[in-house]
């Protein structure tokens, strides 16, 4: 299965914040995450980069600038 | 393998702009794809959303609004 971990770019370490991603699509003013269990989480924010091979998706949060 | 293709939104159907794609980056003002053959290509865009099951990545060129 190709799913992957997307984790969260924070100051520090990457945090894990869904397993298991397989869609990530645009909504509103962020991303809605669907996981191949058919969960799903909203982020206020934007895809920072992929690494497939490694399974992982990298978000960015929008900042209130 | 996990890689996946990545596809160019256009106004019509969406077009193949890489195939067997590992990585994508940020650089400058869009994305550096890295495939799993080490090609490279870059685009003045965004990553639009994502169908990891499919194996694929939709990509939106940068409008220049």
């Amino acid at each position: 299965m190709c799913e992957a971990n997307a984790y969260l770019i924070t100051g520090e370490e990457p945090e894990l914040f869904m397993e298991a991603v397989d869609v990530i699509e645009p909504e509103k003013d962020g991303l809605k995450l669907v996981s191949i269990f058919g969960e799903q989480k909203f982020i206020r924010g934007q895809i920072h980069s992929l690494s497939l091979i490694d399974h992982k998706i990298y978000l960015q949060e929008t900042s209130d600038d």
